[in-house]
């Protein structure tokens, strides 16, 4: 396969060579906004939710970058078409650029905009998920930080907080469930979380540092179209672990069975498979329906 | 002036040309560990305490980057030497590289390490400060992240916190007084607090999110020569308006009287003015005895 091509500030250029200045306020404090985004038959799924989240961060940032949702759209399809994908991993970054060298960010802003893309074959009806399996999660001493310190619905380029979380899984372990400073759970280091207790689907609320995630947003629509209960509530570890059926959701596992926390076996089930189904059914109708 | 040269994985190079890949995790993610430090007369102030300061990021990361001390000092020396610079501003930072594109770490790491400089004269016995006056403070609503979620002794690229302070900032304040999640003071978006009440010296303890800072504990060092009793405790912003004397302390401002603090006038004092001539006799001490 040739080189893989990335969008840097409004030039396509091979991603080895595809550069930041060390200057750049998105290296020296990660400041900046992104979203991690599919491709399916060529078309981004949810982008009007995602341009959403990535304005509502950008207002917590304070980062007026002047970039409308078509110059993004149009810069993220242009890096698809010059790559030839149409089943994809996109990321979009947006960091403050270049300001002189105080911590307080400037109003002017020249923008650095990144369009990261890989192939990502869609899973799907007749297709195989990107994840190798079920997910073993661990819950981890590292607490989510709290709203008052940094807004848990932005999603930013200060990643730290997962990472350190990601740092003290087992090696088998695939996720880590982090909670609140009061020990309720939030949300996975990259992922939202779902379980099933009898027949009615819960999820950690928003009113908690949890990230509106695009694809738990979905699964919750999917839910209440096919008449399960669903709550959005405060939850405890314990909570999990007792669960009839768990999955983690985000943009590119989609749904992921939960097979055990904290060696708690849990699985998929009934329910995990339905929204399963109808996630893809949803993907398919939304992306595929002008092939 | 020529062009100033930055020092990026081993190479000197023009400070425009400064780069690093934007599938480096300093940039995806702000995960790097950074220490800011001051030359003056060619010598690096306080390296060993910044090296060790530097060491314990490196841990709280999990960060084996494998650049011994000498090292790290020798691509300092090297890029101040290249700029014919003695009295400058260096910043030092490491970055766990472009690695494959998962949020877990891997234990393999070629880091990215990059050595900043410009010009910066110091202030000193003869000379004149880097601020341009006592600073105005404002306490504001963002919160110190507890350790729990991320640990304030860890340095890092991670800086949204301290820059969404600064933003709440009245347009002609220098500076954002953070608390912690129960209201009690910490610290400043980038720099520690002193203040002085019947000629004591109180500076919040380093068991609340608070950064160590060195400049901190050289003054802390100082006082106690001075014989000033010091304190390092809880307190309330209350504390601090009602405070004789305060001042604010980084490596760049070394201490900085503080003019105001939510619009109650405090300013410097003999406390101060004695602990700041102290610093520049350390400062010449130390650094010039060779010249």
């Amino acid at each position: 396969m040739s080189e893989l091509q990335y969008h840097v500030d409004g030039d396509l250029v091979p991603a080895s060579a595809a550069t930041v200045s060390v200057d750049d306020r998105g290296f020296r404090y990660g400041d900046g906004a992104f979203e991690t985004l599919r491709a399916y038959g060529g078309t981004i799924f949810e982008w009007d939710a995602h341009a959403e989240r990535l304005e509502r961060t950008c207002e917590h940032l304070h980062l007026e970058h002047g970039c409308s949702r078509a110059d993004l759209r149009a810069r993220m399809d242009e890096t698809l078409a010059a790559n030839d994908l149409v089943d994809a991993y996109v990321r979009l970054s947006i960091t403050r650029g270049v300001q002189p060298g105080k911590l307080t960010p400037q109003p002017e802003v020249d923008p650095t905009v990144v369009v990261y893309v890989k192939p990502l074959p869609r899973g799907g009806l007749e297709g195989e998920s990107v994840w190798d399996g079920p997910a073993t999660v661990e819950t981890v001493e590292t607490r989510r930080i709290p709203d008052a310190a940094l807004p848990a619905a932005a999603k930013t380029h200060n990643y730290l907080n997962g990472i350190l979380a990601r740092t003290e899984l087992s090696p088998d372990a695939d996720e880590a469930l982090l909670c609140d400073l009061e020990g309720r759970v939030a949300e996975g280091a990259t992922s939202n979380l779902c379980f099933v207790v009898d027949g009615e689907l819960h999820t950690p609320t928003l009113e908690g540092p949890v990230l509106p995630g695009i694809t738990r947003r979905v699964v919750l629509e999917l839910a209440a179209d096919a008449d399960i209960s669903t709550h959005e509530g405060w939850y405890e570890p314990a909570d999990v672990r007792t669960a009839d059926e768990a999955f983690l959701t985000n943009t590119t596992w989609e749904l992921r069975p939960v097979a055990s926390i904290d060696g708690h076996a849990i699985g998929g089930g009934p329910v995990t498979s339905l929204l399963a189904e109808r996630f893809d059914e949803r993907v398919e109708a939304e992306s595929y329906s002008n092939n």
